[in-house]
């Protein structure tokens, strides 16, 4: 299983809205005959990839899938009819689809062929590599990153605006591969307008280990425009990649690339909302990019699953801009709870990955 | 020359003002036969202790010190003398003396009597375990290190002064190590009277691996009261342990307890000139636990020397208390570079250890 969830992870650039998934074949004697995984929606899945190299071998033998194999007709014939048809005597599952509709029916399409079924098998890891995927399914929304890259006194900028660059060109690498493995990349009008930023994966920048595809797949960007008022002139909006506006201003028709919502807090486009809108057109995961105010917004509004931060061995000063926006909170317990899971050097500087545990 | 390294820093509690130094001797066929430390001012250097061990067996063989023998005579005799007697053949030096006024005397007396003498193995380690008393023997100045518990976005607590506690109770048994290891604790007059600390190091926290004196050796507090108007019913002043005020009001007379100072930027105790004082009164390393301001004001004036940071996995927002309180930099290049040394989880927290390449 742990082989079959390694080949999951090359998909995960690519296989979005569909999950990652891989899938080993050992024959009856336990060899290996047959391996795949998912590579982008539309494409045969990855039971169908490993069952096709396994060819009559699979027959007698074991299939080892990272996520419950598919008991209904999407774009292709359901996989769980597949493994059947294969002559597989057993099937090990990491961990069931996350989608309530349809949990539990592949397995049991499999039991009542008469089919063996392990389920829960490295479960945990399993589900790691699918969380926007199982967010969006088993809530509606998708998962929300937000990156910083901050001083070490947790400063985005002078006071007066100079912040190019406080993280150095190791961590600005780093960035890459988070935005080609996220769906959508989000940021607010404030940081269009002031940096002008494509938010695209920057090809040679990236480092890809391999990469399953020969065009570069760019996430969707969003960008937060309460007033609808950011000028077309923006990177965003000239390089032919996709851009979503989401604005509360009805001063354009909603469309595949206008998302008008209502107003939220402080009068700014209702965040949930956006989330709501955002998990409909199926992005499993957004990397958000944003200023102290809108990334200090999804924070009080308690929309952050994960934070992930790059900090530089600097002190900017008190005087500086601090990384987030937040109301004033008057005891301990209001603060924002994390929890640290990775830490590690990136060139000069440190990343921290945490969890949101609760919010204030 | 590890071996001998590793025995130097069993003395790191207790040294001071002496540095830490310890020795090995190997016999003629190179058996070990003799090891010691230095333990405590005023009681036999480490090769005594070694040599004294080795007896007769030092006759032909090789010494391995961290620190080149001292050739005068202080509280104790000369250590070269003793080598020279021993009839060891060879000695092996990690680094030579700091102090300008007698580096390299030791190593010529035991080359003059025609013994073999090694020098710089293991070096920058040796410097390592020493990095205050050589700060202090070539510049005056005590090493300086700084320490703070703060949360992620670089607060040490909420707008409203709440700050018990951010980090964790691993990260506060952590510091009573560095305490311990300090000659002096250093705080501000604000801190002082906010939290009324013993900044003793408490005993049955402080998880010493071992410890070679009975009793715990307590670093002296010092405490930078520019107006000199803190009660005398603080801890600092009651406990029986000592304190010294550092002041610029001249409203006490200057004493072993009283410190008065010019004043120097924003009308506050000249820092620079109470770390001479300190160095006179030989410190070889200062821990500061300060807050924001008197903290700011050491980086501000160029004075920190290390950085150590607990960083809790907590955001409390602009709102709070900045960790530092610096001038307010114009252009990226008067930030404060730092150069990250180590980072490790303590408990739920992070703890970072930067050295101060460059003030603003």
């Amino acid at each position: 299983m742990a082989e079959a969830i390694k080949l999951a992870r090359k998909g995960r650039f690519t296989t979005s809205p569909n999950p990652r998934v891989g899938c080993i074949v050992l024959d009856a004697s336990g060899e290996l005959v047959g391996q795949g995984y998912h590579i982008q929606a539309g494409t045969p899945h990855a039971e169908v990839h490993a069952l096709r190299q396994a060819a009559e071998r699979a027959n007698g033998g074991t299939a080892y899938v990272t996520l419950e194999p598919c008991s209904h007709f999407g774009r292709t014939p359901p996989c769980a009819d597949a493994l059947i048809e294969s002559g597989v005597s057993r099937v090990v599952v990491a961990m069931t689809d996350p989608n309530p509709q349809v949990s539990g029916q592949g397995i049991r399409r499999l039991r009542d062929a008469g089919i063996e079924v392990v389920c829960d098998v490295l479960r945990s890891q399993a589900e790691q590599l699918n969380r926007g995927f199982i967010k969006r399914m088993t809530t509606g929304l998708p998962w929300i990153t937000v990156k910083m890259a901050i001083s070490l006194d947790g400063k985005i900028a002078l006071a007066n605006g100079v912040s190019q660059w406080i993280t150095g060109p190791q961590a600005r690498r780093d960035v890459q591969l988070h935005r080609a493995a996220s769906c959508g990349v989000l940021t607010g009008s404030g940081t269009a307008l002031a940096d002008d930023p494509s938010l695209l994966v920057r090809e040679q920048q990236a480092r890809f280990d391999e990469y399953p595809l020969e065009t570069l797949r760019q996430p969707v960007r969003i960008v937060v425009d309460t007033a609808g008022s950011l000028p077309e002139t923006l990177q965003l909006f000239r390089d032919g990649f996709t851009t979503w506006i989401a604005s509360a201003s009805g001063a354009a028709a909603a469309s595949d690339n206008v998302i008008n919502l209502p107003t939220g807090r402080n009068g700014k486009v209702d965040l949930r909302a956006l989330l709501v809108e955002l998990g409909q057109r199926q992005l499993n995961e957004v990397w958000v990019e944003a200023g102290p105010l809108l990334a200090g917004a999804f924070f009080a509004d308690g929309l952050v699953d994960e934070l992930i931060v790059y900090q530089a061995p600097k002190l900017l000063g008190s005087e500086g801009r601090s990384m987030l926006v937040l109301p004033e909170f008057t005891a301990l317990n209001q603060a924002i709870e994390l929890e640290l899971q990775h830490q590690c050097q990136v060139g000069n500087d440190s990343k921290m990955t945490y969890l949101v545990r609760r919010t204030g």
